[in-house]
């Protein structure tokens, strides 16, 4: 990074650039071999985003309106019809986001419905003809294909489409574009993925996958197709910037989550809650009626299946865990036990999340390796989950069926269903195999099932949370699609079928509720949601009656694992380093102007309103800045004094590359009309911005020319004066959406800059500060320790 | 207005007030005389703002954090201890909302309950007797009494209690502090009058009130009690600013709704969807626990009545209009009824609005006659209303009851229940009565009851449907707290109904459920409402099935009701003048800078760094602003040149007038220490707000003496440089929640003044703007025509 900090230590840069165009020609090859965070370097050259480790390489998004003339004029020509136009594809393709989304999680869900089931009824054939051994090497091996296929595909494909998604997403809506996320290579291998790891029995679930893959559509839909095949077609050109696709992806976000709980409510306000940084009205309205479309896609589905012709797949409708058939009666008391499952549920939750962190990071270190010790951890546990899942059932006893029960429902070897025989003799059943033997969905469904208080042994039980903890903690950081909902929910109802066992006698709550709300306990203690977690559990289980004591469990767990440490997102967002803006400036950033923090950053680079080319060349070869002040000198202004510099406004480097690219050179120094710039550019052309200065050809006669910024100036950008807090300016920064905040001084002398710095994302966050000003890290530590 | 306009126009004033002290002491009883809007008369000296019958005068809200020396001391000497009392809190407080909410809430449906339900049986005990013009004499005199008394309680104690309060509270989180709306007297007026008005029978809901009993419960515990006699305890110096207010008032709203409808989650959303206007992670949060300890009262509560101590109150548990029992079965083909329900509620609401606005025009001419004018056209609301509800019955005839149904449930004379006996002979029952003499709730019941398709007779539904279409638009304007929620829900319940008989052979969908369906439709297309509204029919209703079809019918009534005006509340906004803050900034205002609109204005009034007392009190005296920037001359900044005018922060009007009120001057012009005014203001006094100039006593020897301004300046101002358009300073204003925006210049010259104006809510007001700009009315009007 070093030889691209400061454009003032290098001034010689070689005059004619033909011959540097071919270089890194294929972003996709090369990002594959770096690490995932380094591809773009944008923001690295000042020296806070240098100090420290943590710093990533990661473009910041424009959610700023870009006011300069081009955009006022294209605006001004949009005719009432454009404008109808583009409301009206905006809620097509809000409608396409739904109704994609709802399609593939039907097919992700039919395939793994369908390759898990047959797996397990081959591998029950095996264990009724007692050749145990053979019944092992079948599972373990069609395992360990189905995390192979998953694996290789995230490692040699798609990096990115390991892990969840959501942390990523959730930086995306708050401006950090993570490269190569939402790529329509990384939404097949993570459609794939998904499928492989959870038919291979892996715990984990395809809740975050299917996030990520309705975020992939709606911004594959949004800019018209993959990159490199995009459908030039002019009513596109709309969203062709990231405001749109902002509100884009937020719809497939909640989208994808109601796809994966068919919670329609429950997805909006996921989105909502967890991963959107802006909020307005319009956007809850739009989200909405693309879950609404996903729910419509969904119950056709499930209609369709019901009628048999989906394989194994096809029981159950609309609501995943029903448990709405038990009376929920409670009284004052139950307060007690149900407080309990809150605040164990929230230690746990957070002990979790405690681990996790450990765990990843042992990870880290296993996967910079290579692509081979990624893989080969992969295969790993999965050969360690297919050993326990098939071997544990084993180590207990079996248990008589209850008489009151018929005879075609216990004991059962189908698919799912309560009371596996597994190796039992006739009229007993396993308890342990009913859970470990079976796809995760129909694990949850078993535990949670109610009026069954003497199905399960403690022990059983017991052996299966503790399973489950080890499980989730060592599956999670994989290289393979994983969500962590479903583990999650898995081990919370372990756990709070067990605390129901143990209070059994002091409460009359049925123990498949107690199931429930153990895993919304866990969750509201990892994930630490509170609105969108109780709405999905009401859509899940369909209990409304449920819903007080859903609440208190909630809000018990999440202020005890508050207490802690921060939600596993979170944790994530941090290890990933991703540039994340808090809703809150930290206390002592009251303490610091944004002055100061302008000083501690190299001068800033500010160009004139009429430029010659060859300092524009030299600027962007030299700075990796993604905006540069547009500064006007020696101007006499109406009053007819004789004034210093003034701010004119900001122009982008994208803007500036296509000045250079389209070679909009003027002979001499003056002022261009507007119709001049409307000649050469179009506003489609000006919101592109892959381009690089390498790829740019400059003769050496046209070196000497000049450039008349002004047209393509944002005139109106958004500044602070140096004296405000850094607190204050952060509130700005990010209510607003901004990427670039001017610095303008306080004293207005005719030899002070107008501009006296320019403040990015990488700037106002709280550990690149600390780290350049380390007497505040005192401070801020003194407030914690105390 | 005139006389306040301009400073400069009237230089003499009198040197010592002394004798001014007396006047307007008492602000409560003024206020009850004047006009609702016209108190304070903040913000009403510029032309912009005195342009237009449709501006009010309303003190704006300091969402902004005050940062001057003070604040900043204070801040620094907060212990962790005091940082964990105020979490602490503000916890109990979203606690106590939540609690006292519950329990008003109860008691109000208690004391309904039971007078509407003993006035209900001695008007049938009458009507068994065939005496039924004493029967009509009995319920008409009873209804005039109740109403009088909520009338005479909103007229002559709190006109602010009348109509539904939402729209204020909208306001208010927008801003807009609406004077006397969150008192005392306005709760207590707006409690009793919402009994006396629902349990007269008017077609008014107790839905709104609730919410604006829940804000002012939650205003009046974060300011320690009623105005005159607030708790001085020292925990809750914290809470004295408009932030935490905001928050604790977005608890209150929130609460309303939930005890309002016994839908925790549905109140979440509404106070998110269509009450805020900021909006956080960790508001979402406190907002579910508030609700959450209004569901548990309540469930307390019921528990309570479930055992026959309430008199007629008592049956139901938490769901209001259980339909869960219903089978809901539908195919692919059922789309289109669904679609047709949402286009008609769409345009029924929407004409409603339209209507409604109408009559509300027409009753503010009456209601300005005078208190007698507005009581009488509540008695005769009334009055039509009884002759309704107790004649309209008679001209329907009587119906078998079914063979299939218990002699006990068919007919009933009982307060609630179907199948009503009325004037018909054993055997037979009234539908007509059975819908018009119960409670609105019970009505609602009825109405929505399922598997009940023979029961009403279309004719008797049509004039159900027609008589709340007409009592709908004619009951809300009059001078008694009232609802929107339930009228229209009791109108589009007869209309979906009706719609149901009417596809009765073409689709199976219940009848009960088109009753729900056809209230959803009709809130949407009124209310303009999605999200919260599906989750409010859902925590109503108790049926997850409906939701997929529910999200269709919302989504389609509202927008078929957005293609033909805005939403009821937006209406009721405009109305009443408040100047509410749009999210989005109009197209227009791209093509204007704020230095034009600044310049529009009188020239800015700006303060001195040390000022003379003569010219702080000239200038409280002759203006209205609440901020004025305060400008340091001829300064030598470090670098040692000589510049012009600085600017050095924004200080507030009540900040001046506790330094006169204190007496904090100087003998000669000098900086200050930062104990000394440490040692004569405490941050408690600098949160007060309300005092007048003409309170405050200056001899003649203070006027020639100097006060130093820093330490009470907030340092940081936002700022916007003068070529900033309108819409992006628009968005800051709106998204950092600003109550004053200072224009900077763009040209910085010594002899330029530092603040070439001052923005506040009033001038970005979009009706405001244009009537300064007509050229831009032109513009604005070619693009809505066109």
């Amino acid at each position: 990074m070093a030889e691209h900090s400061n454009h003032h230590a290098e001034a010689a840069i070689p005059q004619t650039m033909q011959e540097t165009g071919a270089e890194e020609r294929d972003p996709e090859s090369i990002s594959l071999q770096q690490p995932l965070l380094k591809r773009n370097r944008t923001l690295s050259s000042t020296p806070l985003a240098m100090v420290g480790a943590k710093v990533s390489h990661i473009e910041s998004l424009d959610y700023e309106i870009n006011e300069n003339d081009l955009f006022k004029h294209d605006w001004r020509s949009r005719s009432k019809v454009q404008v109808l136009q583009y409301v009206f594809l905006k809620w097509i393709l809000a409608c396409l986001v739904g109704l994609l989304t709802g399609i593939i999680a039907t097919l992700i869900n039919l395939a793994v419905e369908n390759i898990a089931g047959y797996k397990l009824l081959a591998a029950v054939s095996f264990i009724e003809k007692e050749r145990y051994l053979m019944g092992f090497i079948f599972i373990a091996g069609a395992n360990l294909l189905l995390t192979a296929i998953a694996s290789v595909l995230c490692v040699c494909f798609a990096p990115t489409a390991a892990g969840p998604g959501i942390p990523e997403i959730k930086a995306y809506l708050n401006g950090v574009d993570t490269p190569n996320m939402f790529g329509a290579t990384t939404m097949i291998v993570k459609i794939f993925g998904s499928i492989g790891a959870v038919s291979a029995g892996l715990d984990l679930g395809k809740e975050g996958p299917l996030v990520h893959i309705g975020s992939c559509i709606a911004s594959l839909l949004g800019q018209g197709g993959p990159d490199n095949y995009r459908i030039k077609w002019h009513w596109l050109r709309y969203f062709n910037n990231d405001r749109d696709r902002r509100d884009l992806i937020t719809c497939g976000a909640a989208s994808g989550v109601c796809a994966a709980f068919r919670a329609p409510v429950g997805g909006v306000l996921f989105a909502l809650e967890e991963v959107a940084t802006w909020w307005r009205s319009a956007l809850l309205w739009r989200t909405f009626f693309s879950t609404a479309i996903v729910v419509v896609v969904l119950r056709a589905f499930i209609e369709i299946c019901n009628s048999g012709e989906c394989g194994l797949f096809g029981k159950g409708g609309l609501i995943m865990f029903d448990v709405s058939t038990v009376t929920v009666t409670y009284n004052a008391w139950d307060i007690i036990p149900v407080a309990v499952i809150g605040i164990i549920g929230g230690v746990l939750g957070s002990l979790y999340n405690y681990l996790l962190h450990k765990i990843l990071r042992l990870y880290n270190l296993i996967n910079q390796k290579g692509k081979v010790h990624k893989i080969l951890l992969s295969l790993t546990v999965s050969l360690f989950t297919s050993g326990c899942l098939y071997g544990l059932p084993f180590l207990v006893e079996c248990t008589p069926c209850d008489s009151s029960l018929s005879e075609s429902a216990c004991p059962t070897n189908e698919g799912s269903g309560n009371y596996k025989k597994f190796n039992c003799p006739d009229g007993h059943y396993n308890d342990l195999a009913t859970l470990l033997l079976a796809t995760n969905d129909d694990a949850v469904r078993n535990i949670f099932s109610t009026n069954t208080s003497t199905e399960y042994h403690p022990l059983s039980l017991l052996i299966f949370f503790v399973l489950y903890c080890i499980l989730g903690l060592f599956t999670f950081g994989i290289a393979v699609p994983s969500g962590l909902f479903l583990p999650i929910i898995l081990m919370g109802s372990a756990y709070g079928r067990l605390l129901g066992i143990a209070m059994q006698s002091y409460t009359s709550i049925d123990q498949g509720l107690f199931a429930v709300l153990g895993a919304a306990s866990l969750m509201a203690g990892s994930m630490r949601m509170t609105v969108s977690l109780c709405v999905i559990f009401l859509e899940l289980t369909n209990n409304l009656l449920l819903l007080p004591i859903t609440m208190l469990v909630l809000l018990i767990a999440k202020t005890v694992g508050d207490s802690f440490n921060p939600s596993i997102y979170e944790i994530i967002l941090h290890l990933k380093g991703l540039p994340f803006l808090e809703a809150h400036p930290e206390p002592w950033m009251r303490n610091l102007t944004v002055g100061e923090l302008a000083d501690a950053k190299p001068p800033v680079v500010t160009l004139r309103g009429i430029e010659k080319v060859d300092r524009i060349v030299e600027v962007l070869r030299n700075t990796t800045h993604n905006g540069f002040p547009v500064v006007e000198e020696g101007v006499v202004p109406p009053m007819g004094l004789a004034v210093g510099a003034t701010v004119h406004g900001l122009i982008l480097r994208a803007h500036l590359l296509q000045v250079l690219k389209k070679k909009w050179f003027l002979r001499e120094k003056r002022r261009t009309e507007e119709w001049e710039v409307r000649e050469k550019f179009t506003s489609v052309e000006l919101a592109e911005r892959e381009r690089k200065i390498e790829e740019v050809a400059v003769t050496k006669d046209e070196m000497e020319m000049y450039v008349d910024l002004h047209p393509l100036t944002n005139r109106t950008p958004y500044t602070v004066m140096e004296g405000m807090s850094v607190a204050k300016a952060m509130v700005l920064f990010r209510q607003v959406g901004l990427r670039h905040l001017l610095v303008v001084p306080n004293y207005e002398a005719s030899r002070v800059p107008p501009v006296v710095g320019i403040l990015t994302r990488q700037d106002l966050i709280a550990y690149n500060i600390l780290n350049a000003f380390p007497h505040l890290a005192k401070s801020a530590g003194r407030e914690k320790g105390s």
